[in-house]
């Protein structure tokens, strides 16, 4: 529900020549997507790390490629943000791609990110931070408690 | 034990302005140490593609950030084959780097991949191709079975 | 007059540990630039090599950088066509950054193309699309003479 | 007489679906090779920004590319230092491949790099990395003047 939509187009730079998206480039494509979710909601992250003295940086990611992408493709990166906790974010992505009116799932990924300072040990999110990830996180349901 | 070590430095191209190697880069260095390994036992993908009219394609990725490497690093990229049956294969991979005389180990990651035809469908391994990834599989004791 | 402005944003990716974007991720600028500016006209290029059978290969680039850009950077990519003739094609590329109100020139370039076939031959370009081209060429003044 | 070489393999990561390496990868080639050259004489880029406070940064790089390199190529990166003089040093360099036995040049360049401060502006070459520098200059005869 929550989840953010950004479009990329597949130039010359991003793919192989077994004529499709080389798979290394599909990280790029969700960093994008992650990047733009984080701006549409405020968060530059050059900002961040000069007001605050963090970064993200990914600690895990998951991915599985489905169909290929090929040059010229119009994608949608989708972006949706699973956890928010402590030192944690961790984002579910998935790359689509319109075909002839349907939508097809190229790729998904689980990426795993952690805040951490300028000498590379996680720091808790900032406040303000982590109080507009909170916004986008899938709201539980009233009875449920917060996992660990 | 049949594992294929192959060094590669940490060029500018590599980095990204956090000052570390850019978390999709370390995909690329994977696939250079699978092709390398795979050249070692006289297997270029190219000729395969010619002869046989098959790629390799990666089907999963999981890869796991744990040190971050830096410009100028020599890092050493550790490929062991773990699976090759019908028309997949899969590899282990860790990337490691010595600092002080102590090998660290900076990223991991276990890489699917599908072998397929011209038209991207599931294609069996060809037969000599099968039997060199055979030798290099960890050696199954005499009385286990073999996984499905 | 009839140059081409494409927007780039500068992500992770495309900057490096001196934390700049790396030098030859400029010419991947460029060549997005290119691209939709082909494709404002009507030209996809996937398209012309199934109908035509040719690409568009670079052979030759002459880049100065004058001032990096940086990571989150707005970008506006430039793109004139100042030659097509024969199997030819020449653009005059420039990369602008808006800082402060004022335009700032971060980086220009000269990119010659040949029309190429599949055995990789020059191949005149195809009319029609060399009567696309012809529109975005500078209009010679009355009295000039072709150049040779 | 003073060139460097350095080889260079060729991985899916280089190439683009028009089968050969894409336009912008030679650059990376190219810098690995300058990179390598520094490194054989002792100049590692990252003691010299610890130690000196100032990197190398490409003011203009003007490549024509001849041939293209494809998936699997053993390229040979050729550097010669042509210019060090104040804070400027100038970079010739050749991408060769060797066919059935002959050398074919692929791809040339001339590169121009500039010393610079924390700033971005430019610094003079620290005194013992000319000293070094200025042994890989091709020698001037006893009567040549010195160009400005």
């Amino acid at each position: 529900m929550n989840s953010y939509h950004f479009p990329v187009r597949v130039y010359y730079e991003d793919t192989d020549h077994a004529g499709v998206v080389y798979y290394a480039n599909y990280l790029k494509f969700m960093e994008r997507g992650r990047t733009e979710m984080l701006r549409e909601h405020g968060i530059a992250q050059d900002t961040v790390q000069r007001d605050h003295g963090v970064v993200f940086a990914v600690t895990e990611a998951h991915v599985r490629y489905l169909i290929p992408a090929r040059f010229n493709d119009a994608l949608d990166v989708e972006t949706t943000l699973t956890l928010a906790k402590g030192a944690r974010l961790s984002f579910q992505q998935r790359i689509w791609r319109n075909h002839h009116g349907a939508e097809q799932l190229l790729c998904d990924g689980t990426i795993h990110l952690a805040c951490i300072d300028a000498h590379g040990k996680p720091s808790r999110i900032p406040h303000h931070l982590m109080a507009l990830f909170q916004q986008q996180l899938p709201q539980p349901k009233s009875n449920s408690k917060e996992a660990s």
